[in-house]
């Protein structure tokens, strides 16, 4: 039994997704989220700069004595998992690893889509995992720059976004991919919208799912569960006071929580 | 005579669009630019956080001497320019006032309609100024936050670009508006998608151009013209290595220049 939070941080709002699947997998655990509203997005941003800004992040949840650190981020997962494992003592856990798994699972065809922000994609990591598995499987990678903006202007299911999808969406249709990752934490919003571009013989991958999964499997294996409360107390920190925090976390989590203002600079 | 170089900032590259009236206008001047690259949008953001980055991105530009800083960024011209005017002593000059003078002068019907980030909207700043000039202009905002990555995405005349020009723009052309401020650097480069939304007899206000005639005008009858080069050597700038720098500076500037990466945090 361990009884610390765990921590979860993300370029800003996105990670909310990933913070729903794990309250609702680990409801007893304390969660302590941080996103970095100030410096958002993180996934236009060379790697460099993604790996500097998630050190931060980090310090910031070990502040809290996590016993746990859930980058719930896919840009931060592809560029720079493997230094900040080596950087700090405390178990890490990216949203690529089990994305890849479960689209290696799922797929028939072995033709793998995976739709992601541009640091994402330029990173190759979930090509890399889901090869590193079944190197038989094809992966068909495709940049979505404008989805974020687009969930974030609150424009989920609207004619500009149907057509943003058909633009970068249509490529990996012609690839006949029977499988797509959705391999950033904004996309799950745009669900409608990607399923009805891709059609309803491709399977969607929401790695915050696998994710939430993975944690609790290790927190068993672990024994380090937290065993004593009735149902967890979240904390919210953000860098900047924006209210799109809010507009996410109520699609994201069903209500709304209050975030405290922190300078991440600091850390 | 004063051979210093101007400062110029912006929160990522839009300010390129002002940079290149100022190198029309005055060719012999050198110029320091610095687009905070690394933490790019700014127009999304609080006041304070705004405030605060524009802070460091003066104090680096006052590293190189320069004898003018111009804020490139309509977002931190709303926002913080008195705050900044007070707390640095160096001439600073906005790109709001000369945009809303030159929409005073403009409109025939006393209808302006403004477009900006949600921060510049938010700051009332472009009401404000136009207001202070006469009071009896009506001025219509809106705010258009997916423009600039519309604009990062190349997307300039897409469908998809036009649909969303008409979804912001139609509540300004209902107003009857006869002139519309461009009011984000960004937006320039946007110039045809927004001219064929607002219909050629709406004029259209370019605030870096009078930017650069106001900073024209001040150096002259302050004496501070550089006056000994044939032409003026420019410096670029960026907190981050990203692919936006070259793209936007071939599409505002003509051609593409190297940029120097700096850690803007240390200052």
């Amino acid at each position: 039994m361990d009884n610390r939070p765990i921590g979860i941080f993300d370029s800003g709002v996105g990670g909310l997704t990933v913070t729903n699947h794990i309250i609702k997998r680990l409801s007893k655990e304390n969660i302590v989220y941080f996103g970095d509203t100030a410096r958002v997005p993180y996934g236009s941003k060379s790697k460099d700069t993604i790996t500097k800004f998630a050190k931060q992040d980090i310090r910031f949840l070990l502040k809290h004595n996590v016993k746990a650190v859930v980058i719930a981020c896919n840009t931060v997962s592809s560029n720079s998992i493997s230094e900040l494992k080596s950087e700090f003592d405390v178990p890490i856990f990216g949203v690529v690893k089990p994305g890849a798994e479960a689209a290696a699972e799922k797929t028939k065809n072995k033709n793998v889509g995976v739709i992601a922000t541009a640091a994402t994609i330029r990173s190759g990591a979930y090509e890399k995992e889901i090869l590193k598995i079944d190197n038989s499987i094809n992966v068909y990678s495709k940049a979505c720059p404008l989805f974020v903006p687009l969930v974030e202007e609150g424009w989920l299911n609207e004619d500009i976004t149907m057509l943003t999808a058909k633009k970068y969406i249509s490529c990996l249709i012609n690839k006949n991919i029977d499988t797509i990752v959705m391999g950033c934490t904004h996309y799950p919003l745009l669900k409608d919208c990607i399923k009805e571009t891709v059609g309803c013989n491709v399977e969607l991958v929401d790695p915050a799912y696998d994710t939430a999964v993975n944690l609790n499997n290790y927190l068993i294996k672990n024994n380090m569960l937290h065993d004593d409360s009735p149902k967890g107390e979240n904390k919210f920190y953000v860098s900047d006071n924006t209210d799109t925090f809010n507009k996410i976390c109520v699609q994201a989590l069903g209500k709304s929580f209050n975030a405290n203002i922190i300078n991440i600079e600091e850390y």
